[in-house]
């Protein structure tokens, strides 16, 4: 290796050490902040317990995932090998492993924060207002999103030095092979990913509605009410689906969209291999890093009493040192064919950066009650549940148009700056600021648990009102980060896409025209539909089993409503725990088995086909979902509020319809539809090397069929 | 013109004409009944005054949309022929001029024929059972069937004949241009299909919306009571998107997927152009009418007392005849290459036949209560209307797996027998027996409109049992047809879609991995959503203004209700034909402004991308939304039968709610997907030449920063 190279790569991994570090630091000082309230300790721990059951099992059955998924790995990269020919060999195997235990890591340790966080954000609103709870809320946001970045781009760094610095071989051949390599590191992350993202999404709403159906409609006690045997698991649900899925569907894109970039930064430009094409998407990310660092670091340095303006502050400052970093970079590090500086990579990047930002905002518009078409929701509940329900699905099929005119802008954008190494190059500046996003999305969920916490534990309700005002925001971010994970999972997975075009060797052509193409792309098209369905269908068995076990301890239990007996928690955590983890095999098989299906009967090209219909399909309904189901929330609020008849109204009742509907297709479909296009897009990639071998069943097809 | 050519021509046009006076002898016959009941004679006719006025105002938009579509055909067409170079000239203005007359006329006979005999049905019960009536029922349809077929084929075959002889060149070039030219012909259907089926969706649920609204909720009085102003244009409105909607959708089908057959049938073969490839799918189609005759003959020769007996019957009859046909006309009639009889065309037209067949059987598992999907949403109905929702979506969604599964094996056997022009194939014989579908879809509508006039004229009870009898029949039937619509529509927008990447000259191929490609596709993607979304709207809006007008009525004249004083029909009917008219022009703007621009900014190969992209969005769209919608309906039906709770329970306004969501779902957006990508398709052949012409706005970009 070259010096360059060897400073470089140096240099990233001493970035993602800093940032886990600086992470840690965070943990250990909100670890060591005293619960006071004996109550809110109390609480916290049973909501902690519960979570980490959860995790514990998940890991396990994600243990024998992995395995599993490693031994087919190696045999299918040595297979190849053993022929003379070249392959994966098993070393994308072993960074498979590193990639779901890096990612798995950073859920752990984000999950950990979260349940600890959540109950010193409660407490220190009794002890001493909004400044300090805001601050505890953002810093437990700001573990899980360091950990995300930091563990992800650490264990990418650090392979890819290792697999790059073992061989005898040219940089350049050394670089190449270790970039195909470690596209293994993705697929550990994507594992990890789908597990926490559907499982988890599974998990969080089957404990939601069937807390809700037995507490709020059947006995009318409130949301949070302590005496709701199905409410610890309901808070338990917000940590893991919000926390552990949001932060593993981020690190999936993270790492997906380095990768893809690497690997199409290997492309000869002008015949010659240009190194810093490579080296340029990972310091982009190391100035991610570190630009999440810095915002963290000013924000906690500060009190802050306005948490909106907090969380803005936070990410416009990540995103301006970001801006300087790739200016700087683009014009004295980056170099194009001829040896020059590249400043078309800035607005490669900016197109990023900018559509990230927009396409979140767009979200906004659309779910949030400042906007026309939550308002038009709340008019429409007026006249009964059906009209909430029409209404809805209309903002969200509605809510397409601009996104994908926004995403189709940055995808043109970044194509005249650098082709498609500018489309991947706009992933890696959307996520070089996933450290920061996160921590905001992170901080959501926490200052959610706060509420349910203060209300379990009977603080004094004005408690309740600021947690509810950090909540409120949380809302809004949330929102704001669907639509980010919407938009970078759709640059991601274009770029993988890209990336598996080349590996696949099918030149720079992939014929539309070809039925396997087609039937391919229609299939592709289906499989979202497919398995939006499948996960829906998980959420009604998993929380109509959690609706009859409330009603029966309720039965059996009658002290339990008058609160003088305590309601078991742990047998309703474990109804979902249980439940989220088989419910998701099914379409976990589906989204794995897939694509190796279809590579093999339809090749290589009806894979390709597959790739685009699947990613076409995935992004306009998990656009609707998300909105439509955000809208749908923000509505019910809005009438809660006072609007359109109140509380108890028709419109009010009406909305909750909606909400309730809306809450699978936000929060477990839609989100899911992030993880199958890339999960889909990385299996086919590593399964490329093995494509170009063998001839698919399709081709002894037509050869039959021609004589 | 060769003696084989001009004989297979008259052929054609002589089974069309024959099919037409079959048609109207019917029409005759049936007119010829006197309806004995006074009463039911009146509503019948506030029902058809009510179905000509919206015609009336209808084809007078037409009228301006045609004459400027023409003009504007007109001159793009001449463009070219100034500048020396090929253009498609003003004929193709003149064939879209007679597709929009032909088209219309069958629409008109159709609502004509069918607002005869729904009296004439109710009366033929009172006189003489469900026999007598079933006959009239079936015959009405049949009449638009034959129609619908009958005036297609009439007109595009003539049109060939005409200008294929009008010209010197060579038989070969001459049948090329009148192939390309008659494109316009399928145009001016999808110009009438547009209105028919978008505009009549409209039209139909906003009646049928407002109408339930304040008459089933409000004020508790039941369907199709006369004393509810809005009844009349509900009863209109099932005329106007089942019969000519319907029909006019199929027509489309039938009228492009020829065209597109013949666009590839002129593609060479071994070097050679083989004539009997064009004229072909001509026969076939000829066979279809004959067979539709042949059917409709057998079927009212006899008396049938089992309507689905009878319907399954007459599908068989013609199906069976048709394949006689195509057997005969593959091994003698068509040639190969060589000059040898080409049986592989036998097995495209039978992967088509089936493909129709069975995508209609998979409609019915999905929506027919006999089946697990209906009775699984009734019983998530029991815990309310947000879970009766979200099983809904859900059977819609996993409905699409089933269906895609066999469309792809449709596409491809046929392409495995005879490569595109093969799917050509299959379409046309999946389309040859829409005579006879459409006579089995339209027998829908006649009888429950009969039933409609039972109730209203007030008549024993037991008349509207047996008019149930025939009516539920006839939702099975229309669960079939939108299955049948959506399957022709994929084919004849895939064969389409070929013809066009032909057309303008793609040689054979189209780069899937171009960004233009990438970026048709996904704006293609989307545009079903922003489509729904905004007729979803439309039939918000209008039903809105419906649920006013008939409280108004209510306020201002309370002897309404009791029966003393009659309604003011034309009221309503005139709300109705306004909105629907002009809620769809937006809608239909986009839908033909969109190909164009996507055309001239990114290209003949974005084009190219935004159609395929359109096609797989669009057929899951249509796939999920008509199958939902039609679950929710008998799911309804199903616990009113006493399943679940019956009647009252909440289990039964809960499926009240699904039941109206799912209305404009099924009946105005779904259906309306198949006419936006067939639509997108024609109007992108009809400009491949141009676009063959110019230079793209993205060529220009691209040109401008490679210097």
């Amino acid at each position: 290796m070259s010096s360059t190279t060897i400073t470089v790569m140096l240099l990233v991994i001493f970035a993602s050490l800093v940032t886990l570090l600086y992470a840690f630091f965070i943990f250990y000082k909100i670890n060591k902040i005293k619960i006071k309230n004996k109550d809110v300790e109390n609480v916290a721990s049973y909501i902690k317990s519960g979570a980490m059951t959860f995790l514990k099992r998940e890991y396990k059955i994600i243990l024998i995932f992995v395995v599993a998924v490693a031994v087919v790995l190696a045999i299918l990269g040595l297979i190849p090998v053993f022929n003379g020919a070249e392959g994966i060999g098993w070393e994308s195997s072993i960074c498979f492993i590193v990639g779901s235990v890096f990612s798995a890591l950073a859920g752990f340790v984000g999950m950990l924060i979260a349940t600890k966080a959540n109950a010193r954000t409660a407490d220190a609103v009794e002890e001493g207002g909004i400044s300090g709870a805001l601050k505890i809320a953002f810093s437990g946001g700001a573990v899980l999103g360091l950990c995300v970045v930091g563990f992800g781009l650490l264990g990418l760094s650090s392979l890819i030095f290792i697999f790059t610095a073992a061989t005898n071989a040219t940089e350049q051949e050394a670089i190449k092979d270790a970039v195909s390599i470690v596209s293994g590191y993705s697929l550990g992350c994507s594992m990890i990913a789908l597990f926490a993202r559907v499982g988890g999404g599974i998990y969080t709403k089957a404990a939601d509605v069937g807390a809700d159906i037995v507490g709020k409609i059947e006995q009318n006690i409130p949301e949070d009410d302590p005496r709701n045997p199905a409410t610890i698991a309901d808070n338990v649900g917000d940590n893991v689906g919000d926390i552990a899925g949001m932060g593993s569907d981020l690190c999936e894109s993270y790492v997906g969209s380095i990768i893809s970039c690497l690997a199409l930064g290997t492309v000869l430009l002008n015949g010659t291999f240009e190194i810093t094409r490579v080296l340029f998407p990972l310091l982009i990310a190391a100035a991610g890093l570190i630009s999440a660092v810095i915002s963290v670091l000013i924000i906690r340095a500060r009190k802050w009493k306005n948490p909106q303006r907090t969380l803005t502050i936070a990410t416009y400052i990540a995103t301006a040192i970001v801006l300087v970093a790739t200016i700087f970079l683009s014009i004295f590090f980056l170099k194009d064919g001829n040896g020059h500086g590249e400043p078309k990579a800035i607005g490669a990047v900016v197109a990023g950066l900018i559509c990230g930002i927009v396409v979140g905002k767009i979200a906004e518009i659309y779910t949030s009650s400042d906007y026309k078409s939550v308002k038009e929701i709340a008019k429409e509940s007026e006249t009964g549940h059906a009209t909430n329900i029409i209404a809805g699905l209309g903002v969200g099929m509605k809510s397409t148009f601009l996104t994908v005119v926004v995403l189709a802008l940055g995808i043109i954008f970044s194509y005249f700056f650098l082709g498609n190494y500018g489309i991947a190059l706009a992933a890696v500046g959307m996520l070089s600021t996933a450290g920061i996003t996160i921590s905001v999305d992170g901080y959501g969920p926490i200052s959610d648990n706060a509420g349910g916490i203060a209300q379990m534990s009977n603080l004094d309700p004005h408690v309740r009102e600021v947690t509810d005002k950090l909540d409120s925001v949380g809302n809004t971010t949330a929102a704001i980060g669907k639509g980010f994970c919407i938009g970078s999972a759709t640059l991601t997975a274009l770029a993988l896409f890209f990336s598996y075009a080349h590996a696949v060797g099918l030149g720079d052509n992939l014929n539309l025209l070809s039925t396997q193409v087609i039937v391919g792309l229609l299939i592709g098209a289906m499989l979202p539909y497919l398995f939006s369905a499948l996960v829906i269908a998980s959420v009604g068995k998993a929380s109509n089993k959690m609706v009859i076990e409330v009603r029966r301890q309720f039965e059996e239990n009658p002290l339990i409503l008058t609160g003088e007996a305590k309601a078991d928690y742990d047998k309703c955590i474990d109804i979902s725990t249980k439940a989220s983890l088989k419910e998701m095999i099914l379409p976990g098989l589906i989204a794995v088995l897939t694509p190796i299906g279809v590579g093999f009967i339809f090749g290589a090209e009806g894979l390709g086909g597959l790739l685009v219909g699947g990613l076409s399909s995935a992004i306009m309904l998990a656009i609707f979902m998300a909105n439509s189901g955000g809208a749908w929330d923000n509505a019910k609020k809005y009438i809660e509020e006072g609007n359109n008849g109140g509380k108890g109204s028709l419109a009010h009742q009406a909305a909750i319809t909606g909400d309730t509907v809306g809450d699978p297709l936000k929060d477990t479909a839609g989100p899911a539809m992030d993880i199958l296009i890339k999960l889909m897009s990385i299996i086919s990639l590593i399964i490329a090397p093995i494509l170009v071998e063998v001839t698919s069943l399709w081709d002894v097809l037509v050869n039959l069929i021609n004589g």
